[in-house]
């Protein structure tokens, strides 16, 4: 398949079309003959497992284990938690029948009416109930407490209007489940958990966050507080990107999970969970990339430096390569994964291009003269700038790089997120900036959800979060004009 | 939740209860509120991880690359492939419906019949069908082969009689699918995986297995050749604990998958697939278990050593357990993973019982006396030995140990395996060898399916493999007396 770059849309001219054809042109996801569902790409699965990898490594360093759960939840299982079936479980694939039988009019199967579920079962949307109906079996005493379970698994939401990585039927997720003897240590760890969402999403995929608390109004269903990690797109539009919910004792009342405490006294368990998905990957693209592609952070990236031979004849190319054997070898042993591009039926411009498209971090070129004079040409992704360095200390330059590069795509991604975030006081304000500019609006806002309401129907635009970290500041509502106590984060939103 | 270690079935009384028993009780897995579906505990997810890194590294180093396909299969993919569906599909998972609403005549929800699918999703039983419908897009020349992907999923095979591990509605495993230009190209890659499936279970599990051919009625649906490898387990019942097929252009020609070759000319192309599962846990379990619980090889332990403090009073255990820490650090340092159990309500038997019952390979135990010697008492699981040893050099005769265990249980498992190959030239000695010993039986067979479903039919015993190594040697079939030309593998199985 031939990376057609030149058809890639700019992405100021329609941002939304620009994050599409990336997604397919750089290989990284595609629709599926399913309506809803993607197919991960190689390569970008390989970001995804890095992903995954890095996270793995971080919840279990928290104290975390993993587990696997039932992909189906019987339906009556939905009605106990009452505010999660109301903000839940309504748009879930529902599987009724057990079999299929040849089609007796025809060629082909059909469902087999006889083989009909007497309780249906959903794919699960998320693993609440089926979780705390299994955790009641494993809790009986305070010394079986605290729970930190984490699974891996695919899940589905029956959306309407999906896009690739962002919103898509199904998608892969990691879900957290804890469970706890009391209400502060539940609340220290929903804390703890988008801490890490925060250190991932700031080391790892170079997105600065905002961390806060969601409204009641955009509260999960079924937690008494939610927590989020808030990030800023190129386009000016927010991307949640992780959450972590206290649960209070609302799961465990509606499972009836009670523990045996230290005096003796049975008290219902208190829960947490939280939970990133593919959906990062979206975050990862949009937050970077520019008209030339993807621009990966090196601690993701599964190929952090592509060398491209520049040669005539298969002499040349023979002992160019050679030489970038010698040069891989030294990286590997530094843990830098590389890529050596010897392909002989597309040009050296070509493979530029591509690896712009798959944004790899670093890209080395030699030709003969470089050859004879000890040189090589090296191009950095983020800032498309290359010069010519001597190969003399190259490994030492690469592995360094790794490390600026990070920073740098950091760095510039938080000062365009922190010129984006505006500080506005008045109804007028609020709309201007939000048409005109984007981006964060930091505003003061009365506390009611039905003024929030009026908002997001006025403007689109919705509570991203309560920062934990916004000060005290006496004020008036941008829209009621009612008293308000501090300032919230508002943006539209992906 | 305490370990009731008293209770666990003798495998000798009832092999099936003990197994039964020992998956619960060792915290494996246990079964779900969902019919046929299990809860993956924390500490069988954690040998299944250590299994999963293992293969995958494999893979990968086998030029392998992960992707994701969809969880739902329309139906009418399944009828694209004749023998597919024959052999298949037919006890699934079927989505009808992708919404729930409030149940209109009192609480909770139903299915909202407004919103029926057009076509009915299959939850995928593997992925054969949905993945050749992608491929087709992705395969234009030659220069895009090979393609050679794998992925790690959940799938749902509806099972009327579910055992967990062995036989479950919903499993994890791996399926890996390929694309070649030519027959002998996707032949090679079926043998080359199902080595490496032979490697990963004789180095890794510790547990022998038999390469071959699967018999024309045991292959799977849509394949022209089936490898196995086939294991042993305690009570001479074979597990078929891993497969690699060789497709033909069977898929490429359901899905109309054609290449252009280097002479210009249009051709279908050629595909493998292969996989394990979570039934490899099973076959673990049920190598090396005895009865007082796991037998697990090193390399797949999730704790290598376990230190167990014997001692009066706080005093003595905060000594002992800062000795055993200065130990433990050592041991990570060489890679071992270590656990030190200070829990001071159960007693150092109980905590001896529980560790057997988990399986970890080696179980250090220090008291008083012990710390004014330099002494440790060093306990193996696999040969339930224990004996008293000095703290010098402690840390290198486990690391020995770590090598010896795990080579100790594998010959242990050949031994018996290989105990349990018994040459049968009558049907006599069949019947009786089967009935008494059981085992593989090495016996000539006709090379007739009618043969085979006869034998089958007497004795509830099939063609487990015609090894690849077997050799030529003239004889009668068991069964019809008619000629044969090698033997097979007859065994009962899982």
């Amino acid at each position: 398949m031939a990376v057609e770059l030149k058809d890639l849309t700019k992405s100021d001219e329609n941002y939304s079309q620009w994050y599409n054809e990336l997604v397919m042109k750089a290989g990284l996801a595609e629709n599926s003959a399913v309506r809803g569902c993607m197919v991960i790409k190689p390569y970008g699965y390989a970001i995804w497992e890095k992903m995954q990898r890095a996270l793995d490594d971080m919840f279990k360093a928290t104290g975390h284990q993993n587990a696997y759960f039932p992909l189906f939840i019987p339906k009556s299982f939905f009605s106990r938690e009452a505010s999660h079936v109301e903000g839940f479980a309504k748009e879930c694939a529902v599987v009724t029948h057990y079999r299929l039988k040849n089609d007796p009019e025809g060629k082909g199967v059909v469902v087999d009416p006889a083989a009909k579920l007497e309780e249906e079962l959903i794919v699960r949307p998320t693993s609440e109930t089926i979780i705390w109906n299994t955790y009641k079996n494993w809790i009986q005493s305070y010394r079986d407490l605290p729970i930190l379970c984490n699974q891996w698994a695919n899940v589905v939401r029956w959306e309407m209007r999906t896009r690739l990585f962002l919103r898509t039927a199904e998608f892969l997720w990691q879900e957290g489940h804890t469970a706890h003897a009391t209400r502060e240590e539940a609340i220290a760890e929903a804390e703890k958990m988008i801490r890490v969402y925060q250190e991932f999403a700031e080391q790892w995929m170079a997105v600065p966050v905002v961390v806060g608390h969601k409204s009641p109004n955009e509260r999960f269903a079924g937690a008494e507080d939610t927590l989020t990690i808030e990030a800023l797109m190129q386009d000016g539009k927010a991307l949640q990107s992780g959450t972590s919910h206290f649960l209070g004792q609302n799961f465990a009342k509606a499972f009836d999970v009670q523990y045996v405490n230290k005096e003796g006294k049975q008290e219902y368990v208190w829960a947490t969970s939280w939970g990133v998905s593919t959906r990062l990957m979206g975050a990862l693209i949009m937050a970077h990339s520019d008209n030339n592609g993807l621009v990966l952070p090196p601690k993701l990236a599964p190929i952090q430096v592509v060398m491209v031979p520049i040669y005539k004849g298969p002499e040349q190319l023979q002992q160019i390569v050679e030489r970038f054997e010698q040069i891989a070898s030294e990286l590997k042993k530094r843990g830098i994964s590389v890529k050596i591009d010897d392909r002989d039926n597309v040009r050296s411009g070509f493979k530029f291009a591509e690896y712009e498209l798959k944004g790899v971090p670093v890209r080395l070129a030699m030709g003969p003269r470089d050859m004879e004079n000890g040189t090589i040409e090296l191009a950095r992704r983020d800032t498309l700038t290359k010069e010519t360095v001597s190969q003399q200390g190259l490994e030492d330059l690469i592995e360094q790089l790794m490390t600026e590069i990070q920073e740098n795509i950091f760095q510039k991604a938080l000062n365009y997120r922190n010129s984006m975030i505006t500080k506005v006081d008045s109804w007028e304000e609020f709309q201007q900036v939000l048409e005109e500019k984007g981006g964060f609006l930091s505003a003061h806002w009365d506390g009611t959800p039905e003024t929030e309401q009026a908002i997001k129907e006025a403007t689109k635009a919705t509570i991203r979060c309560i920062p934990v970290d916004a000060e005290d500041e006496e004020g008036v509502c941008v829209f009621s004009g009612k008293p308000s106590h501090r300032r919230v984060l508002f943006a539209k939103s992906y």
